[in-house]
Protein backbone atom coordinates (compact mmCIF):
# COMPACT_ATOMS: atom_id res chain seq x y z
CA UNK A 1 0.00 0.00 0.00
CA UNK A 2 1.48 3.30 -0.85
CA UNK A 3 0.68 6.35 1.34
CA UNK A 4 0.14 9.85 0.00
CA UNK A 5 0.57 11.48 3.33
CA UNK A 6 3.43 10.14 5.95
CA UNK A 7 0.77 10.97 9.01
CA UNK A 8 -2.02 8.84 7.49
CA UNK A 9 0.65 5.96 6.74
CA UNK A 10 1.64 5.69 10.59
CA UNK A 11 -1.70 5.95 11.84
CA UNK A 12 -2.64 3.02 9.51
CA UNK A 13 0.62 1.02 10.46
CA UNK A 14 -0.01 1.34 13.97
CA UNK A 15 -3.76 0.66 14.18
CA UNK A 16 -2.57 -2.35 11.94
CA UNK A 17 -0.70 -3.71 14.90
CA UNK A 18 -3.38 -4.81 16.74
CA UNK A 19 -4.94 -8.90 16.10
CA UNK A 20 -7.12 -9.30 13.22
CA UNK A 21 -6.65 -5.74 12.38
CA UNK A 22 -5.23 -5.59 8.81
CA UNK A 23 -3.74 -2.77 6.43
CA UNK A 24 -7.13 -2.47 4.88
CA UNK A 25 -9.38 -2.38 8.10
CA UNK A 26 -6.95 -0.28 9.28
CA UNK A 27 -7.40 2.56 6.81
CA UNK A 28 -11.25 2.24 6.81
CA UNK A 29 -11.17 3.02 10.85
CA UNK A 30 -8.47 5.89 10.31
CA UNK A 31 -10.51 7.60 7.65
CA UNK A 32 -13.13 6.98 9.55
CA UNK A 33 -11.89 9.09 12.28
CA UNK A 34 -10.87 11.91 9.69
CA UNK A 35 -14.79 12.37 9.34
CA UNK A 36 -15.33 12.61 12.85
CA UNK A 37 -14.61 15.67 15.31
CA UNK A 38 -11.23 16.17 16.43
CA UNK A 39 -12.84 15.21 19.74
CA UNK A 40 -13.65 11.46 18.86
CA UNK A 41 -9.73 10.57 18.05
CA UNK A 42 -8.65 12.42 21.13
CA UNK A 43 -11.09 10.89 23.42
CA UNK A 44 -10.29 7.73 21.82
CA UNK A 45 -6.24 8.14 22.07
CA UNK A 46 -6.19 9.66 25.56
CA UNK A 47 -9.01 6.32 26.97
CA UNK A 48 -6.19 4.05 25.42
CA UNK A 49 -2.77 5.75 27.10
CA UNK A 50 -5.17 6.46 30.18
CA UNK A 51 -6.07 2.87 30.57
CA UNK A 52 -2.17 1.29 29.96
CA UNK A 53 -0.47 4.14 32.58
CA UNK A 54 -2.58 3.56 35.22
CA UNK A 55 -4.32 -0.12 34.83
CA UNK A 56 -4.37 -1.84 38.39
CA UNK A 57 -4.13 -5.29 38.82
CA UNK A 58 -6.43 -6.76 41.86
CA UNK A 59 -3.36 -8.09 44.51
CA UNK A 60 -5.52 -11.07 45.55
CA UNK A 61 -6.92 -12.44 42.01
CA UNK A 62 -5.41 -10.49 39.41
CA UNK A 63 -7.96 -9.42 37.78
CA UNK A 64 -8.36 -5.83 36.17
CA UNK A 65 -9.11 -3.26 39.28
CA UNK A 66 -9.23 0.22 39.45
CA UNK A 67 -9.16 -0.62 43.30
CA UNK A 68 -6.34 -2.19 45.47
CA UNK A 69 -8.70 -5.36 45.97
CA UNK A 70 -11.52 -6.05 43.11
CA UNK A 71 -15.30 -5.53 43.71
CA UNK A 72 -15.11 -9.26 44.25
CA UNK A 73 -12.47 -9.89 46.41
CA UNK A 74 -13.65 -7.45 48.46
CA UNK A 75 -17.17 -8.80 48.67
CA UNK A 76 -17.49 -10.58 52.49
CA UNK A 77 -20.29 -11.89 50.68
CA UNK A 78 -18.53 -14.01 48.49
CA UNK A 79 -16.76 -17.42 49.41
CA UNK A 80 -12.63 -16.93 49.39
CA UNK A 81 -12.24 -20.33 50.26
CA UNK A 82 -13.42 -20.98 46.43
CA UNK A 83 -11.33 -20.43 43.92
CA UNK A 84 -11.90 -20.43 40.26
CA UNK A 85 -8.94 -20.13 38.17
CA UNK A 86 -9.38 -18.61 35.13
CA UNK A 87 -7.42 -17.25 31.62
CA UNK A 88 -8.13 -13.57 32.23
CA UNK A 89 -11.03 -11.00 32.49
CA UNK A 90 -12.83 -12.26 29.60
CA UNK A 91 -13.46 -15.28 31.27
CA UNK A 92 -14.44 -13.62 34.93
CA UNK A 93 -16.81 -11.27 32.97
CA UNK A 94 -18.74 -14.29 31.47
CA UNK A 95 -19.12 -16.26 34.44
CA UNK A 96 -20.39 -13.84 36.69
CA UNK A 97 -22.99 -13.33 33.73
CA UNK A 98 -24.39 -16.33 34.85
CA UNK A 99 -24.55 -15.21 38.75
CA UNK A 100 -24.00 -18.80 39.38
CA UNK A 101 -20.79 -18.63 40.95
CA UNK A 102 -19.98 -16.86 44.57
CA UNK A 103 -16.48 -17.65 45.23
CA UNK A 104 -13.67 -16.02 43.88
CA UNK A 105 -11.42 -15.78 41.59
CA UNK A 106 -7.74 -15.79 40.14
CA UNK A 107 -6.65 -14.69 36.80
CA UNK A 108 -3.61 -16.43 35.31
CA UNK A 109 -3.35 -13.65 32.82
CA UNK A 110 -2.96 -16.38 30.18
CA UNK A 111 -1.92 -20.48 29.67
CA UNK A 112 1.82 -22.14 29.43
CA UNK A 113 2.51 -22.55 25.67
CA UNK A 114 6.10 -23.63 25.48
CA UNK A 115 6.02 -22.65 21.94
CA UNK A 116 5.37 -19.18 22.51
CA UNK A 117 7.47 -18.72 25.13
CA UNK A 118 4.91 -18.51 28.14
CA UNK A 119 5.89 -20.14 30.79
CA UNK A 120 4.41 -20.47 34.50
CA UNK A 121 6.90 -17.47 36.07
CA UNK A 122 4.97 -15.23 33.07
CA UNK A 123 1.74 -16.24 34.90
CA UNK A 124 0.27 -15.30 38.25
CA UNK A 125 1.04 -19.17 38.67
CA UNK A 126 3.56 -18.88 41.78
CA UNK A 127 1.10 -16.72 43.81
CA UNK A 128 -2.10 -19.52 43.05
CA UNK A 129 0.44 -22.29 44.62
CA UNK A 130 1.29 -19.91 47.88
CA UNK A 131 -2.28 -19.22 48.29
CA UNK A 132 -2.78 -22.56 47.90
CA UNK A 133 0.38 -23.31 50.81
CA UNK A 134 -1.22 -20.79 52.89
CA UNK A 135 -4.05 -22.73 53.55
CA UNK A 136 -6.53 -20.21 52.52
CA UNK A 137 -8.32 -22.54 49.57
CA UNK A 138 -10.63 -24.98 49.98
CA UNK A 139 -11.51 -26.21 46.51
CA UNK A 140 -9.91 -25.22 42.93
CA UNK A 141 -12.11 -25.35 40.11
CA UNK A 142 -9.98 -25.28 36.67
CA UNK A 143 -12.13 -23.08 34.09
CA UNK A 144 -9.42 -22.92 31.56
CA UNK A 145 -10.24 -23.57 27.89
CA UNK A 146 -9.88 -26.89 26.71
CA UNK A 147 -6.88 -27.22 24.55
CA UNK A 148 -3.10 -28.48 24.91
CA UNK A 149 -2.54 -25.15 26.57
CA UNK A 150 -5.12 -25.07 29.25
CA UNK A 151 -5.03 -28.93 29.75
CA UNK A 152 -0.77 -27.95 30.39
CA UNK A 153 -1.97 -25.04 32.66
CA UNK A 154 -4.28 -27.23 34.33
CA UNK A 155 -2.08 -30.15 35.10
CA UNK A 156 1.21 -28.01 35.96
CA UNK A 157 -0.77 -26.47 39.09
CA UNK A 158 -2.30 -29.44 39.93
CA UNK A 159 1.02 -31.08 40.01
CA UNK A 160 2.24 -28.21 42.36
CA UNK A 161 -0.80 -28.32 44.68
CA UNK A 162 -1.03 -31.65 44.97
CA UNK A 163 0.84 -32.00 48.55
CA UNK A 164 -1.70 -29.53 50.11
CA UNK A 165 -4.68 -31.70 49.45
CA UNK A 166 -7.41 -29.77 48.22
CA UNK A 167 -10.26 -30.33 46.53
CA UNK A 168 -9.69 -29.86 42.70
CA UNK A 169 -12.30 -29.76 40.20
CA UNK A 170 -12.76 -28.57 36.60
CA UNK A 171 -15.73 -27.49 35.31
CA UNK A 172 -17.96 -29.51 33.45
CA UNK A 173 -17.89 -30.46 29.49
CA UNK A 174 -20.57 -31.28 27.88
CA UNK A 175 -23.24 -30.53 25.23
CA UNK A 176 -24.71 -27.16 25.09
CA UNK A 177 -27.84 -26.34 26.24
CA UNK A 178 -30.40 -26.54 23.32
CA UNK A 179 -27.54 -28.20 21.07
CA UNK A 180 -28.42 -31.40 19.19
CA UNK A 181 -26.63 -34.37 20.06
CA UNK A 182 -26.61 -35.08 16.23
CA UNK A 183 -24.09 -31.91 15.52
CA UNK A 184 -21.88 -32.37 18.87
CA UNK A 185 -18.09 -33.26 17.99
CA UNK A 186 -16.86 -36.60 19.56
CA UNK A 187 -14.93 -35.85 22.21
CA UNK A 188 -16.95 -33.77 23.57
CA UNK A 189 -20.43 -36.05 22.80
CA UNK A 190 -17.53 -38.93 24.72
CA UNK A 191 -16.93 -36.84 27.69
CA UNK A 192 -20.48 -35.77 28.57
CA UNK A 193 -21.09 -39.85 28.57
CA UNK A 194 -18.24 -40.30 30.82
CA UNK A 195 -19.16 -37.88 33.34
CA UNK A 196 -23.22 -38.09 33.46
CA UNK A 197 -24.68 -36.85 36.74
CA UNK A 198 -27.42 -38.37 38.41
CA UNK A 199 -30.96 -37.05 36.62
CA UNK A 200 -31.88 -35.44 39.88
CA UNK A 201 -29.50 -32.68 39.80
CA UNK A 202 -30.07 -31.86 36.44
CA UNK A 203 -33.80 -30.52 37.47
CA UNK A 204 -31.77 -28.30 40.01
CA UNK A 205 -30.54 -25.51 37.46
CA UNK A 206 -32.53 -24.81 34.32
CA UNK B 1 -21.44 -6.04 29.82
CA UNK B 2 -20.12 -5.12 33.43
CA UNK B 3 -16.82 -3.79 33.53
CA UNK B 4 -14.36 -4.00 36.87
CA UNK B 5 -12.09 -1.10 36.08
CA UNK B 6 -13.68 1.94 34.39
CA UNK B 7 -10.55 2.63 32.53
CA UNK B 8 -10.85 -0.51 30.91
CA UNK B 9 -15.09 0.49 30.01
CA UNK B 10 -13.77 3.42 29.26
CA UNK B 11 -11.12 1.89 26.67
CA UNK B 12 -13.67 -0.21 25.29
CA UNK B 13 -16.31 1.99 24.36
CA UNK B 14 -14.05 4.40 22.64
CA UNK B 15 -12.61 1.44 20.67
CA UNK B 16 -16.41 0.26 19.96
CA UNK B 17 -17.31 3.61 18.46
CA UNK B 18 -15.41 2.58 15.11
CA UNK B 19 -16.68 1.29 12.64
CA UNK B 20 -17.55 -2.88 12.87
CA UNK B 21 -15.62 -2.67 15.84
CA UNK B 22 -18.11 -4.28 18.27
CA UNK B 23 -17.81 -4.32 22.24
CA UNK B 24 -16.25 -7.76 22.30
CA UNK B 25 -13.56 -6.73 19.81
CA UNK B 26 -12.81 -3.49 21.48
CA UNK B 27 -12.07 -5.69 24.78
CA UNK B 28 -10.09 -8.06 22.94
CA UNK B 29 -7.91 -5.13 20.69
CA UNK B 30 -7.71 -3.11 24.44
CA UNK B 31 -6.74 -6.56 26.06
CA UNK B 32 -4.30 -6.99 23.85
CA UNK B 33 -2.91 -3.62 24.31
CA UNK B 34 -2.27 -4.27 28.02
CA UNK B 35 -0.35 -6.90 27.53
CA UNK B 36 2.30 -4.99 25.24
CA UNK B 37 5.00 -2.72 26.12
CA UNK B 38 2.93 0.74 27.35
CA UNK B 39 5.00 2.28 24.38
CA UNK B 40 2.96 0.83 21.59
CA UNK B 41 -0.62 2.17 23.24
CA UNK B 42 1.43 5.41 23.35
CA UNK B 43 2.45 4.82 19.44
CA UNK B 44 -1.19 4.25 18.50
CA UNK B 45 -2.78 6.59 20.31
CA UNK B 46 -0.16 9.60 19.24
CA UNK B 47 -0.96 8.46 15.71
CA UNK B 48 -4.05 9.01 15.69
CA UNK B 49 -4.42 12.29 17.45
CA UNK B 50 -1.55 13.95 15.01
CA UNK B 51 -2.64 12.13 11.90
CA UNK B 52 -6.14 14.16 12.96
CA UNK B 53 -4.75 17.45 14.17
CA UNK B 54 -2.09 17.98 11.15
CA UNK B 55 -3.46 16.06 8.57
CA UNK B 56 -3.84 18.40 4.98
CA UNK B 57 -6.03 17.90 2.38
CA UNK B 58 -4.28 18.50 -1.19
CA UNK B 59 -5.52 22.77 -2.56
CA UNK B 60 -6.33 20.81 -5.68
CA UNK B 61 -7.72 17.74 -5.65
CA UNK B 62 -8.79 17.52 -2.33
CA UNK B 63 -6.83 14.03 -1.56
CA UNK B 64 -4.91 13.81 1.87
CA UNK B 65 -1.53 14.70 1.59
CA UNK B 66 1.55 16.38 3.78
CA UNK B 67 2.58 18.86 1.34
CA UNK B 68 0.04 21.80 -0.13
CA UNK B 69 -0.35 19.98 -3.71
CA UNK B 70 0.06 16.12 -3.48
CA UNK B 71 2.48 14.47 -5.17
CA UNK B 72 0.06 13.62 -8.36
CA UNK B 73 -1.03 17.23 -8.55
CA UNK B 74 2.53 18.33 -8.38
CA UNK B 75 3.93 16.36 -10.85
CA UNK B 76 4.15 18.06 -13.91
CA UNK B 77 4.07 14.76 -16.25
CA UNK B 78 0.67 13.53 -15.15
CA UNK B 79 -2.48 15.45 -17.40
CA UNK B 80 -4.06 17.85 -15.42
CA UNK B 81 -6.95 18.43 -17.68
CA UNK B 82 -8.06 14.81 -17.38
CA UNK B 83 -10.06 14.05 -14.00
CA UNK B 84 -11.13 11.30 -12.29
CA UNK B 85 -14.18 12.02 -10.44
CA UNK B 86 -13.16 9.26 -7.08
CA UNK B 87 -15.14 9.20 -3.42
CA UNK B 88 -12.29 9.01 -1.26
CA UNK B 89 -8.16 8.12 -1.21
CA UNK B 90 -8.63 4.67 -1.05
CA UNK B 91 -10.21 4.88 -5.04
CA UNK B 92 -7.30 7.26 -5.54
CA UNK B 93 -4.93 4.10 -4.16
CA UNK B 94 -6.87 2.05 -5.98
CA UNK B 95 -7.01 3.23 -9.51
CA UNK B 96 -2.96 4.28 -8.69
CA UNK B 97 -2.08 0.90 -8.19
CA UNK B 98 -3.02 -0.10 -11.65
CA UNK B 99 -0.59 2.03 -13.62
CA UNK B 100 -2.96 3.10 -16.08
CA UNK B 101 -3.58 6.39 -15.11
CA UNK B 102 -1.47 9.40 -16.29
CA UNK B 103 -4.24 12.00 -14.92
CA UNK B 104 -5.59 14.09 -11.77
CA UNK B 105 -8.45 13.48 -9.63
CA UNK B 106 -10.78 15.08 -7.84
CA UNK B 107 -12.00 13.35 -4.28
CA UNK B 108 -15.66 14.44 -3.47
CA UNK B 109 -15.48 12.97 0.45
CA UNK B 110 -18.14 11.14 0.45
CA UNK B 111 -21.51 10.48 -2.34
CA UNK B 112 -24.73 12.62 -1.70
CA UNK B 113 -26.87 10.54 0.41
CA UNK B 114 -30.09 12.60 1.53
CA UNK B 115 -30.71 9.63 3.76
CA UNK B 116 -27.66 10.13 5.63
CA UNK B 117 -28.13 14.09 5.47
CA UNK B 118 -24.62 14.39 2.87
CA UNK B 119 -25.58 17.42 0.27
CA UNK B 120 -23.25 18.54 -2.28
CA UNK B 121 -21.96 20.88 -0.20
CA UNK B 122 -21.03 18.70 2.50
CA UNK B 123 -18.27 17.26 0.06
CA UNK B 124 -16.12 19.28 -2.66
CA UNK B 125 -18.47 19.05 -5.61
CA UNK B 126 -18.15 22.90 -5.79
CA UNK B 127 -14.72 23.43 -5.97
CA UNK B 128 -15.18 21.14 -8.94
CA UNK B 129 -17.96 23.02 -10.64
CA UNK B 130 -15.65 25.94 -10.26
CA UNK B 131 -12.54 23.90 -11.77
CA UNK B 132 -14.77 23.24 -14.93
CA UNK B 133 -16.17 26.41 -14.73
CA UNK B 134 -12.85 27.81 -15.25
CA UNK B 135 -11.85 25.68 -18.31
CA UNK B 136 -8.98 23.96 -16.98
CA UNK B 137 -11.01 20.19 -17.21
CA UNK B 138 -11.19 18.85 -21.27
CA UNK B 139 -12.25 15.27 -19.41
CA UNK B 140 -14.00 14.41 -16.48
CA UNK B 141 -14.15 10.73 -15.63
CA UNK B 142 -16.75 9.51 -13.54
CA UNK B 143 -15.78 6.58 -11.24
CA UNK B 144 -18.03 6.06 -7.88
CA UNK B 145 -19.46 3.27 -7.03
CA UNK B 146 -22.45 2.22 -8.92
CA UNK B 147 -25.35 2.24 -6.08
CA UNK B 148 -28.19 4.47 -5.87
CA UNK B 149 -25.68 7.09 -4.18
CA UNK B 150 -23.13 6.77 -6.39
CA UNK B 151 -25.01 7.42 -9.17
CA UNK B 152 -27.09 10.19 -7.86
CA UNK B 153 -23.78 11.55 -7.24
CA UNK B 154 -22.89 11.62 -11.10
CA UNK B 155 -26.23 12.52 -11.85
CA UNK B 156 -26.15 15.59 -9.71
CA UNK B 157 -22.46 16.53 -10.65
CA UNK B 158 -23.24 16.16 -14.41
CA UNK B 159 -26.22 18.93 -14.76
CA UNK B 160 -23.66 21.25 -13.25
CA UNK B 161 -21.09 20.96 -15.35
CA UNK B 162 -23.44 19.98 -18.35
CA UNK B 163 -23.22 23.70 -19.75
CA UNK B 164 -19.77 23.90 -19.81
CA UNK B 165 -19.32 21.16 -22.83
CA UNK B 166 -16.46 19.23 -21.26
CA UNK B 167 -16.08 15.20 -22.18
CA UNK B 168 -17.67 13.53 -19.33
CA UNK B 169 -17.32 9.29 -19.47
CA UNK B 170 -17.44 6.72 -16.57
CA UNK B 171 -15.30 4.02 -16.25
CA UNK B 172 -16.71 0.71 -17.34
CA UNK B 173 -18.58 -1.78 -15.75
CA UNK B 174 -18.51 -5.48 -17.15
CA UNK B 175 -17.32 -8.91 -15.71
CA UNK B 176 -14.18 -8.90 -13.53
CA UNK B 177 -11.40 -10.39 -15.41
CA UNK B 178 -10.71 -14.09 -14.63
CA UNK B 179 -14.64 -14.30 -13.71
CA UNK B 180 -16.64 -17.17 -15.44
CA UNK B 181 -20.19 -15.77 -16.52
CA UNK B 182 -22.68 -17.76 -15.65
CA UNK B 183 -21.91 -16.40 -11.73
CA UNK B 184 -22.30 -12.72 -12.48
CA UNK B 185 -25.08 -11.08 -11.62
CA UNK B 186 -27.72 -9.97 -14.46
CA UNK B 187 -27.13 -6.06 -14.27
CA UNK B 188 -23.21 -6.40 -14.99
CA UNK B 189 -23.65 -9.26 -17.59
CA UNK B 190 -26.39 -6.89 -19.21
CA UNK B 191 -24.31 -3.91 -18.93
CA UNK B 192 -21.52 -5.66 -20.30
CA UNK B 193 -23.21 -6.70 -23.65
CA UNK B 194 -24.78 -3.45 -23.94
CA UNK B 195 -21.10 -1.08 -23.76
CA UNK B 196 -19.30 -4.11 -25.55
CA UNK B 197 -15.76 -2.69 -26.96
CA UNK B 198 -13.94 -3.93 -30.45
CA UNK B 199 -12.00 -6.69 -30.51
CA UNK B 200 -8.75 -4.91 -31.20
CA UNK B 201 -9.10 -2.68 -28.68
CA UNK B 202 -8.97 -5.30 -26.12
CA UNK B 203 -6.17 -6.74 -27.21
CA UNK B 204 -4.31 -3.39 -26.42
CA UNK B 205 -3.97 -3.87 -22.47
CA UNK B 206 -3.89 -7.11 -21.02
Amino acid sequence: MEFSSKLLENAVNEMSQLPGIGKRTALRLVLHLLKQPKEQSQKLAGSLVKMRENINFCANCHNISDTKLCEICANPRRDEQLVCVVEDIRDVMAIENTSQYRGHYHVLGGKISPMDGIGPGDLTVPSLVEKVKAGSVRELIFALSSTMEGDTTNFYIYKQIEPYNITTTTIARGISVGDELEYADEVTLGRSILHRIPFESSLKNS
